[in-house]
C-alpha cells in the first residue's frame, strides 16, 4: 500500500514539476530573464521557434531573449501567454502540448501577434525535470503546425 | 492515517485528471482529431456551442470538429485556447468553469473571433472522468453567458 | 516515511490550493460576484490595479467589481483571462506570478484591452491560502510591469 501510495505521489508530482515548468517560461521571457529561461532546457536542448529558426544548447536560447527582436518587443510592450499544457508522462520522459499567444502592443490595445502550436520533450535529471526539445509553429493553417497538437503522432 | 492519505491523494488526482481532460480539448480541436475529442465526453453527453446550437452524443460532438465550420477555421489557422479551470469536486460529479477564446489568422495577425463562458459537468466513469455536459456562451454582454461562470449557481 | 509522504502531499495540496484561488478570480469576475472577488483575498489585502490606484480591505476590493468601470465592461462583453501561475512556496507564504489577458466585445470580435503581469502575495490562514496582496501592471514597456514577472526580484 505505501509503496503504491509513493508512485502515485510520484506521478502527481511529476505532473506538477512539467506544468510549472512551461508556466516559468511567459514570466522568465517577458521579465528577459534570459539565464532563466536557458535553465528550463537541458544543456544540449533545441528549441525550434516557428519562422525564426533553431537555436541549439542553452547560450542559443538565451541569446532569443537577450537579442534585438526579443528586446523590442519587451520596449513595445508584450506578453508571452501560454496555456496549461496537455502532458504524457512516460518514466523518465514526457511530452507536452500547449498553445502560445504573444501580444504586443499597438494603440490603445495589444494585437496577438503570434499563435503558436507547442511540443515540448522533456526529460527528468538529476537536477529534476527539463526540456530536452520545445517545437514552436505558428498556427496559420500549416499542417505541420497542427500536427505538433496531435496527440495520435508517436 | 494511510486511509486519509489515500482520501487526499485521490481528491489530488481527481483535480488533476478533470484539469488534464479540459487542457487536452484545444490540441485536439485545433489538430482536428475529432475521435479524440469525442472521447473526451460521455456517450450521451451533450456540448452546447454558443450560437451554434447542441450537439448530442459522441457522433454528433466528433461532427462539429470534421464539419466544413471548423476545417474551413483550420485551414485559415485557428487556436482554440482554453484557461486553467476552477474546480468544485462533489464525490463522483464535478463541475469546472474557465473562459475560451478562439483565435483566427487574420491579416499579419490574429483576431479573437469568439470569447466564451464555459460550464464543464463532469462524472467519474469506469474508464475514469469524462464530460457529461458542455455549455459554451459567447462573452458578449448576455447575462446567460455570465451567469455560466457564476459559481453561486446551484 | 509516512511523514515524509504527507509533508509532499501537503506541498502539492498547497500549490494546488493557490492555483485553484487564482484560477477562480476571472469566472468571479466576469460573473460580476463582488463578495466571491472580495473573499480570495486576506481583510487587508491590497489589490494594486495597473493605472487604476489601490483597493485596500475586501469592501475596497468588491468595489471595484461593483463599479462603474467594471459594470460597464461586462454589458460590453468582457473576459478576464489568467494563466496558470508560476508558483514559489515558502512554508505558510507564496509568491505566484502570472498574465491576465481582459478581453472586450469590440464590432465582431473581442479585442485584447489589457494585458498585464501580475504578482500575487499569498499566505495561509485558518481558512485556507489567501491574497495579502496581488499588483497588476500594463505590459506597456513599462520596466516596473516586467519586474512584477522577475523572479530574481526577492
Amino acid at each position: 500500500m505505501a509503496e503504491r501510495i509513493a508512485e502515485r505521489l510520484r506521478a502527481l508530482e511529476d505532473r506538477e514539476a512539467i506544468r510549472d515548468l512551461i508556466a516559468r517560461y511567459g514570466p522568465l521571457a517577458d521579465s528577459g530573464d534570459a539565464a532563466g529561461v536557458a535553465a528550463l532546457f537541458a544543456p544540449d536542448a533545441v528549441y525550434a521557434v516557428g519562422g525564426m529558426g533553431e537555436a541549439k544548447g542553452r547560450a542559443a536560447i538565451a541569446a532569443l531573449i537577450d537579442g534585438p527582436v526579443h528586446r523590442a518587443l519587451m520596449a513595445q510592450g508584450c506578453a508571452h501567454v501560454l496555456t496549461s499544457p496537455a502532458i504524457d508522462l512516460h518514466g523518465d520522459l514526457a511530452k507536452a502540448r500547449c498553445h502560445s499567444v504573444v501580444f504586443a502592443r499597438e494603440g490603445e490595445g495589444w494585437r496577438a501577434v503570434r499563435v503558436s502550436a507547442n511540443l515540448w520533450e522533456l526529460a527528468r535529471s538529476a537536477q529534476g525535470w527539463w526540456v530536452t526539445r520545445r517545437d514552436n509553429r505558428l498556427l496559420d493553417g500549416s499542417e505541420a503546425a497542427q500536427a505538433l497538437l496531435d496527440s495520435r503522432n508517436p
